[in-house]
């Protein structure tokens, strides 16, 4: 397979490393900093540094666009303009609503892996950076079946958990379980740092709690400013739902109402518990048989339905009928409950399923 | 040595075990919960569970009150009716102004030790609990040396590093470095959750950052609602100063204001690095000779001083001058800078001082 990593940064590296690794691919990378691509070569991310886009582009089978945020849109343009009829292109914005609407090629499947991004750069780039990390897809109904399967298979075999959701869920989801925390950890840093340089303080150590909450606090700032504007109209409704929590809290605090205060708490404590148990998974995998008609759009329409509901397909793969005129796809999830859950799913978008 | 512990939790737990171990004291036990108390037995972690607070304390040479917040002041009151003149009597609630305002007792000093409670009662107890932790202690100018130097001492040896400060401080740094962090994990959670809900979402995995920004999320309700509401009114100024961060924020991101987000997040960057780096520490220990005349509070207010400026004193002693009016303390500080620092912080205060 030969891959191009258009962008080699922490993930765009990791992804060169794991796809060589596991895949024997190879990989040609581009990178406008000079210094990026001549460390992706010494660390093995890629085979060949390409002096362009065009050039890193030509003949792959598979094309990741790995840049900032803020420079996706025009890189995802150029590698199209000189990439094969049958290759798939995809990118790793943390923002799909904008790349998605302004990219109209039914090449291009958006793509974000939530893969950690603390230390940035090829130098901490890892073949396992993926491992058993969800990469959301954002598939649309051009999506060709056979694209969608080819990328999904192969993020599964980077040691990804692909799952397809709509651009607009992603980034009204992503909103509030990452972006909105980043907010939260910058705000709470800058507010600490205020109260202890008032009182003189040096905390002698930073409370453990502090430390958690701020982790993230002062993400690389070429990255993050291109995400909190590419999501600025959504993060700002979250930043006000926020502000209107904050203020009910505020008055619980004010009234000293014990019983409003514990209610809130043990709420949380129980939404905790939901939002992480959600997390787990296990048990045998089962496979599900799906018949669908041979049209653009259908295999999205199935991996939107099971990546809403959170059910993980952990392979799939396509066999079209010898008439090319249906076929059926092979899905196989991990399991008995959510195994029920995808064939019920997928009974509701009108396509016969069976249980292998 | 003789120790009471009165409430016999994750913290009451710990101190017995870590006494136990680590200094062969004999702990006497009491707690209002038979079965907490049984279990402390069971634990190794008391050597006597008794009937009341009164024979707990009775004949003991420190007496740790660790009921939840509520609770603490009755409790150190009844403690302090059977003690004997010389007992030192400490508490380790999350806040303090409240219990140094209420109890006018030279035995007492308040205490906060801060130890990970994400996992309450006696069977998450460890000897090691404390180990390297901050353990806030907040003498007054009643506060006798001896006394001061006896718990500072003992909870060196229970792996600790005490750190004197002042009540106010500590409830307005706490309301920031802990408090806020809390009301901030519940109120994302709870955001978090809705939105997922109202998307007929289930995160296939949640994100990192949700994870971390929401460790504390729902934390045992019965001590935090008292820890909120004994802290409410700087509680509530903290959560309009961030309500109020949070809406410079926004406006940043309605005007797309790529500068001011840029620099707000490297500021973060920053912020974090340096309240992050006074958890450094290290180099050779240095001991300081701290003439002192005989009154009380002296030791005190070099505690204070040194714990305003973050400077960690590893161990003191006490040594009266033969005259009784007079002596002077040791003082062992790590590193050189923080020597010079604790140095001229004594220096300030009028006291002769001499690096040993």
């Amino acid at each position: 397979m030969k891959i191009a990593v258009l962008g080699v940064g922490l993930i765009g590296g990791s992804i060169g490393l794991a796809a060589r690794e596991r895949l024997g691919a190879h990989v040609r990378g581009f990178d406008p900093a000079p210094a990026a691509l001549a460390e992706s070569i010494e660390r093995g991310a890629v085979n060949e540094a390409c002096a362009s886009v065009a050039d890193a582009t030509a003949g792959a089978d598979v094309v990741f666009v790995a840049t900032p945020v803020g420079a996706v849109t025009d890189t995802l343009g150029a590698a199209l303009r000189v990439a094969g009829g049958d290759c798939v292109v995809t990118d790793v914005g943390s923002t799909k609503r904008g790349v998605v609407a302004s990219i109209d090629d039914h090449r291009f499947i958006g793509g974000h892996p939530l893969a950690g991004a603390e230390s940035a750069g090829v130098r901490h780039a890892r073949a396992d950076l993926f491992d058993g990390a969800t990469w959301f897809l954002t598939p649309t109904q051009s999506t060709p079946g056979v694209a969608y399967e080819r990328l999904h298979r192969l993020l599964v075999d980077l040691g990804a958990r692909p799952a397809a959701l709509d651009p607009d869920t992603h980034d009204r989801v992503m909103a509030c379980v990452s972006h909105l925390p980043h907010v939260l950890a910058n705000v709470l840093v800058a507010q600490a740092s205020g109260v202890l340089d008032a009182h003189g303080e040096r905390l002698p150590h930073a409370g453990p709690s502090l430390r958690d909450a701020t982790r993230v606090a002062g993400a690389n700032t070429e990255m993050w400013r291109d995400v909190y504007l590419s999501n600025a109209d959504v993060l700002v409704e979250a930043i006000d739902e926020c502000i209107d929590r904050l203020g009910s809290v505020r008055d619980s605090l004010v009234a000293r109402d014990a019983g409003a205060v514990a209610a809130w708490n043990d709420a949380a404590r129980e939404e905790r518990r939901r939002l992480l148990e959600s997390d787990l998974e296990g048990g045998a995998v089962h496979e599900l048989r799906v018949s669908v008609p041979n049209r653009p759009g259908v295999v999205a329409d199935v991996a939107l339905a099971l990546g809403r509901a959170g059910v993980n397909i952990v392979d799939m793969a396509l066999h079209p009928a010898p008439d090319g005129r249906s076929g059926w796809i092979g899905l196989w999830v991990a399991g008995s409950d959510p195994a029920r859950e995808a064939e019920q799913l997928v009974g509701e978008l009108g396509l016969p399923v069976t249980r292998a």
